[in-house]
């Protein structure tokens, strides 16, 4: 058909008042797209419509037969389907159910080129005057997780101050948006901000929750707000003389803490929830301290016993039919499981049909979660995931630092092991969390879609750019991949908040000067673009690209730059002022990225930018440090520094502590060029000659100067061909200078361009410098293995991690004890020197799977097996002050280390999991026995033969 | 009588040229005092001088019958002896050798008002028209050591440039300077520059060691020039046509060595020389690498024997009259001693006869030391000792950095041990040496006199200063005594060179303030009598006082001044601007002293200021670092800092990570001010309340704004009356401030104010903090012992050391191997919790004295006697890469600490020695688990009841 500004809406007179007022947003996309917005008519019956009006006629079944058959039989008790018809000019939007309906709704909208993100970005859609339609019938499916939803947390001072200044308040006119946001993104379920908020008190008074009901929100509370009441709501009754006491506490308190239960589900009891049961301290602490585990399990379930009862004389008599969770959270996980001594809740029949809620460990990795036999369990799970969060060790709530590829990695196996049941993600302030935002509830939504091997991260980023900017030239749209997919791979790579001077090696490897160049990209292909782009676009651009790229890419140069200036400033370096007003200037753009977030599209977005987000030295912002610039004084006797590029060690050349610079460069025969750099300690660079021997003609240098910084970069370069002939493939570079009273300068760089021998397998790593490197997509050979008759394999996730991508075996929740049947992969490396190797496994920092606290893989080295525990069973813990996992986090990596012994030349490695969870990045073997330079990612890949 | 210009000098016709010459420079002395030289008669007979004419006559006893009367037979065979009679109009010098009547001739002029500086640095006398001289007769005494002098070294780049721009090159005309100092110092023994110089043929020619032996100089080389030979004579003359052969190797080319010490004997034996034996590596080095200690043995016995072979042949025959010298330095020194296996070369033949040369450990402590036994060795010991150093683990060669009561103690201990034969000290360039070395050589000519406690170096301090200074007020003297006295002790403290940004704690203790402001009142103390000073007195003064005080003490506070900027700038603190431009200044301070010693004086001194001073990281100058600046940015909240004078711990007042400051200033019943920090982060101070409850009546505060710093200083202060009354001593101070952004600040200043029970005894310390800090000299009593029949005595050695001053037990040479018989101290202190205590003894880092490696003291607390090892007897060496001792002496003090459980109340500590060199500064108490500041100088005193 085709659709065009004269289309009209019909729905039943009858039809719910939440359903007509989606679509009249859908209404308004329309006006949006098509210039005039379509009349809505209400109709007696669909049947009696005319077949050749052009129309969206659309209803839920239980209002009407008509749409009941449209959907048909099979699908009638369906959650959420939707039938959608085109025919005859008509368009026919059926639901099983409001939700059903709503979706249907906004997937014509999406279908006319309209964003989810419309109203809440102002992310505009392309205008047209007639838009096809082919004829054809499509049902929607049953969601794959039931309750998918978010929680607006962590709201101040950003979210709380943005509502108080756009809305006047966390009330209804806010939420509406709020609920518009979730409903189009086909979640259904949402947790409230509730630092300082009471939701069902704010609307004002019920009007949140009421609106909440009509738009079909399923409103949930967070894990410790039991019966439908936000925790502050208690602080704000409690009293000597309330009727609900003065003290949380079940014990001393049971009648006002029932009774205060009690007129919370009275209140919100009539609308669509998912009960939070269960009881926790106040603000997110322990309830009992000092007690046994025993006593606190015995009050859960008195607890428990009087909640469910609540719920049946207030709610539904058959309280299995009332949606209920228990958070499985910080203490709560071991009253559900118990100890050895002390039988824990799980198989409670209080429980039953209660959905267990398990969670992340608050930055992006699973927790335990159930074991096959759990996952039986009545009322299911559900997953509490973060892509926000304030707390040990570092809190990360200023702007999207959330990486796809993770969250498809985590969230599918979380489906996998059986966590079905209600998915919930803490999006802090929501905005410029949009972006994984909608990743994670259209996985949730379609879980068979988003979570094939095939159905890459990086293609869901184009559909969504395609989705968000449908106009921009197709140039401009690659340009906003490569900013989505570099940014949010940097941001994750440290979150912005715990990236420090000292984060990035500022020498070896070259890896400050890599990390910086990348993020420097993003800031000007972002700069590019906000010239180029029309005023329609720009709002969208800015809050779903703009901002939160240049910010965190801003944040990251910066805090490169100020380690630049230190460790510069350190060798008493003239760059280290260059570098010190780059950080200056750094910081300035911050501030004027703060003020245009509070000023861009009518202020839209004001006080968004407003969290803390440099140098954390505690858990949250207090105290964080600003960059400190290091400036260097001139020294009184004229002083150059020299280095060789990638490796952390400088020299003055003086007479005393000269040490020879060593380059290995030209022996990976992919190495046409390699860099010298000297230095200048004063404010005019000293002068000084560069000499080569003659008989070394295969070697070249030209010099080039940086007159800002005084760093000469001396780039040597080399002639194979002259090289293969020559006698001696090493040379020395001779810098010598005068550093006047009477400080003579010579330093000499030790040039080795032998080649070691090549002659081996496509796919072998060949040492050519102090390590063998191997990223993990690059093995040699996989093999195959199985579990429970089931084939297992290796499977490359695109993307993933710090460096490269990771490999991982699938089936996820398949385990090997012993090894057996257990799928590897191989790598083939050549060593240079025999001996004891150290292997560095770089693995994602994944907790271990379930109770039993294993975490392991084996390492097989030339056919010696060696099985290795990633975590100490006994000691490995999650949570505040634990250690390694909270060093692990913060640098999104756990590095394990096997040693082994090694012959000089072809070596076989094999890699094979025992647990779920192992997820590898990379490899770095080298030398046990020597000293390996620091760096936050690792050593870059060696030369492979390809 | 009194001499007036008209005076007369007459000597015998025959007296030596060298007399003669010493003759004109008193002579001078007299033209520079009364306006005329007078004139130089000489005569055939002393004898024939009429009675009345005024008159010096001069002469020796070898000369003339006329002076051997004077002198008297009792004293004609002592050395460098003279008699000085004044009588009738006349004075008359009677010498017994050379040196007698030089030195009786600079004793006139010293008489008269003349420094022996004034002609090395243009310190002129008063002016006189008459001098009053009383008639006596005087006889000197004989010196108390026999060769006293110095060593002119690590000579470039300062010294050698000076020398080259003043004179032309290390020549003659340069040592007639370095000779009549030394003379007129009363030394008598020299080494020469050695670095890049040939005494011997830089005269030009001979004519260096020809004026040496003229003027009465007894030349030596170095520990490692044997036979009168620059160890650069042989990298000059070796080559494979050289009669010396081409090895510096006694076993592979005897016969080319032997020859070279054979031709320097033939060319330098006829002059007053001791003589360097035995033979060590070119340049400092060890001799033979990879070789048994018996090799070694037997290598040093072979060149011994040749030596004195050649000394036979060539000198003397009898070769115990000629002056020898082996240097037990280094690697020697095992050589000597020998081990388990090997006998060791003591008591071999080939040593009867020459002086053993000891040496410190390069940093001003003695090493091993003769044992009784050993003292008895014909020939004698030297001791070797350092003003200056070139080597591990730092080198000091910039300015003085000698503190004269460390120079006392040791170098009379060195007597004491019977170490007379030989004093020689390393003063590098000389310049701003010449005060501790005035002491040295004084102390080396007549340690009776300079050794008593009596005469403190202090008292010599105030002398030396009139001796220079003759014509200033009495205050100007007194503001150089301090000068002299501050500069030397800090400097002595850490020597300029290794002086760091943290060093010096920047709070804890209030160290960084109390040292910065003594080295800012030296400063300036130097500039304002540098703007009084007259035209006459200002070089002598620029040389000896104000370029040495003020280059060494700007250094001190640019060193902590950029302490005090990395601390602000740690966090956030605005302040760290103020502070880091005071750095800067510090440096252009720095340069432009620099820049007037090459100029002042018509640039007498051009070069003297070359050597660098700052921050070195390697043991000598390279790759040191000058100060970086740290400059923190302003963070987008409004934020403040607090903290309590003295205790490092700064909070900021947020919400979470708030922390209760504690002051307990008050506790200390003589405290009536503490001081509270309030720092400012952002550019402008933030709006701030302060407050006090009410009811604390007895707490008044006012508020000092330093509006350059952006540090507030709220000034508390108790009135007593009013606490004795009040209820509750307790009392806190509130600061409140908003940083804007939702950022609340409060912070607590708990203020304790209960004075403990001081109901003690006089000299009794109370503890009002978390400390007990005694200094060693206010011990409560202390008790005498006995060794050998001769009491023992702890003795205070005023000024010594880091603090205060210190105490050591005399004699010096006694041991206690079991604490029988020891004298000690005894020291009282009120705990103020019962525990385990940690008793930190501040120690000078004392060698231990003999071979058996051994340095122990006992520590007696409340009657249990701990017997402490002060250095681990195995493993304690003194050397490159040594630790303990490395960082000891850098430090300049170790800190040797004892547990032992401690009465809440009364305790007693007795202090004891067990073996010599045992000096002790401090005694820190303090709870032994808990965590206690670190700070350079440890805890400053705690109250004492007076």
């Amino acid at each position: 058909m085709n659709i065009t500004k004269s289309i009209v809406f019909l729905c039943d007179k009858n039809e719910l008042s939440g359903v007509k007022k989606i679509a009249a947003k859908v209404r308004n996309d329309f006006k949006l797209v098509f210039g005039a917005e379509p009349q809505l008519k209400e109709i007696d019956s669909a049947n009696s419509v005319e077949t050749d009006t052009p129309c969206v006629i659309f209803g839920t079944a239980a209002t009407s037969p008509f749409f009941a058959d449209y959907l048909g039989a099979q699908n009638l008790n369906k959650r959420e389907v939707y039938a959608f018809i085109v025919r005859n000019n008509q368009i026919i939007i059926a639901g099983s159910d409001k939700r059903g309906v709503i979706y249907g709704l906004f997937h014509l909208s999406e279908l006319i080129g309209v964003s989810p993100l419309v109203n809440w970005c102002n992310i505009l859609p392309a205008k047209k005057k007639t838009f096809e339609l082919e004829d054809g019938i499509f049902v929607s499916k049953e969601p794959s997780v039931r309750f998918r939803g978010f929680f607006i947390n962590d709201e101040w001072p950003a979210f709380g101050n943005w509502a108080n200044h756009n809305f006047g308040g966390v009330n209804a006119k806010m939420y509406e948006n709020v609920f518009e946001l979730l409903l189009r993104l086909k979640g259904n379920y949402l947790w409230p901000a509730m630092w300082a908020s009471r939701f069902s008190d704010d609307g004002p008074g019920l009007e949140n929750a009421i609106l909440a009901d009509e738009l079909g929100v399923i409103m949930g509370a967070s894990h410790h707000e039991p019966c439908c009441r936000a925790g502050e709501e208690y602080r704000y009754l409690r009293g000597p003389d309330s009727v609900y006491g003065d003290a949380w506490n079940f014990r001393s308190n049971e009648k006002g803490i029932t009774k205060f239960w009690e007129d919370g589900l009275k209140r919100n009891g009539k609308f669509e929830n998912v009960i939070t049961v269960g009881m926790r301290g106040e603000a997110d602490t322990a309830i009992m301290k000092n007690a046994t585990l025993a006593d606190n399990i015995n009050l859960l379930r008195d607890v428990l016993k009087t909640q469910n009862r609540l719920i049946r004389e207030n709610v539904n008599e058959d309280v299995m039919k009332v949606p209920r969770m228990l958070a499985l959270y910080k203490e709560v996980e071991p009253y559900f499981y118990g100890d050895k001594h002390t039988k824990g809740l799980m198989g409670d029949p209080e429980l039953e049909g209660v959905t267990l809620m398990l969670c992340d460990d608050n930055h992006g990795n699973l927790r335990t979660v159930p074991t096959e036999k759990m996952r039986a369990h009545k009322g299911g799970y559900g997953m509490y995931y973060h892509f926000d969060y304030h707390g040990w060790p570092y809190s990360y709530e200023w702007l999207n630092t959330n990486y796809l590829p993770k969250v498809k990695e985590q969230m599918t196996a979380a489906y996998d092991f059986g966590i079905r049941d209600l998915w919930i993600v803490n999006v802090g302030d929501i905005m410029t969390n949009e972006f994984p935002l909608s990743y994670f509830l259209n996985l949730a939504y379609d879980y068979e879609k988003y979570s094939a091997t095939e159905y890459t991260t990086q293609g869901y980023t184009a559909e969504w750019i395609e989705q968000q900017f449908p106009e921009l030239s197709h140039k401009q749209k690659a340009s906003i991949n490569n900013i989505m997919n570099t940014y949010t791979k940097l941001a994750n790579m440290r979150r912005t908040e715990c990236i420090w001077p000292d984060t990035f090696a500022p020498v070896s490897f070259g890896e400050s000067e890599k990390i910086l160049t990348l993020a420097e990209n993003v800031i000007k292909e972002c700069e590019k673009l906000k010239e180029e782009l029309s005023k329609k676009d720009y709002p969208g651009f800015f809050a779903q690209v703009y901002f939160p790229a240049c910010g965190t890419m801003n944040v990251l140069r910066m805090q490169i730059l100020a380690g630049l200036n230190r460790w510069a400033a350190s060798h008493n370096l003239f760059a280290a002022n260059t570098y010190g007003q780059r950080v200056e200037e750094c910081l300035a753009y911050d501030k004027k990225l703060v003020d245009e977030c509070d000023k861009v599209d009518g202020g839209r977005w004001y006080a968004m930018g407003w969290s803390e987000h440099f140098g954390f030295i505690h858990w949250n912002e207090e105290e964080n440090r600003y960059p400190v610039i290091a400036k260097p004084l001139e020294p009184r006797k004229g002083r150059l520094c020299a280095w060789v590029e990638g490796v952390d060690l400088v020299t003055t050349g003086g007479d005393w502590t000269r040490i020879p610079l060593r380059c290995d460069s030209f022996k990976n025969p992919c190495v046409e060029t390699a860099k010298v750099f000297v230095a200048g300690a004063n404010k005019k660079m000293l002068p000084y000659e560069v000499n080569i021997d003659k008989e070394n003609d295969w070697l070249n240098f030209t010099i080039k100067k940086d007159k800002t910084l005084l760093i000469d970069t001396i780039i040597l370069s080399v002639d194979r061909s002259k090289l293969l002939m020559a006698k001696n493939q090493k040379a020395v570079l001779k810098i010598t200078g005068d550093g006047g009273h009477g400080c003579r300068i010579r330093i000499d760089v030790l040039i080795d361009a032998a080649v070691p021998n090549i002659n081996y397998d496509k796919g072998t790593f060949v040492q050519t410098s102090n390590y063998i490197s191997m990223e993990a997509a690059h093995f040699a050979k996989k093999q195959a293995g199985s579990w429970k008759g089931e084939t297992s394999q290796f499977v490359e996730l695109p993307g993933y991690g710090k460096t490269l991508s990771a490999v991982k075996a699938f089936p996820v929740i398949a385990e090997y004890p012993k090894g057996k049947n257990a799928p590897y992969v191989e790598y083939k490396f050549v060593a240079a020197s025999e001996g004891v190797k150290q292997f560095d496994f770089f693995l994602n920092p994944s907790n271990p799977a379930y109770k039993d606290n294993k975490l392991a893989f084996i390492a097989e080295v030339n056919g010696d097996k060696i099985k290795k525990d990633v975590v100490d069973e006994k000691t490995f813990a999650v949570g505040d002050n634990q250690f390694p996992w909270g060093e692990d986090i913060t640098n999104n990596i756990r590095i394990s280390t096997v040693y082994a012994d090694c012959r000089a030349g072809l070596n076989i490695l094999r890699f094979y999991p025992v647990t779920p969870n192992i997820v590898l990045e990379k490899i770095v073997v080298h030398n046990a026995n020597e000293p390996f330079p620091q760096s936050y990612l690792g050593a870059p890949e060696s030369f492979v033969i390809s």
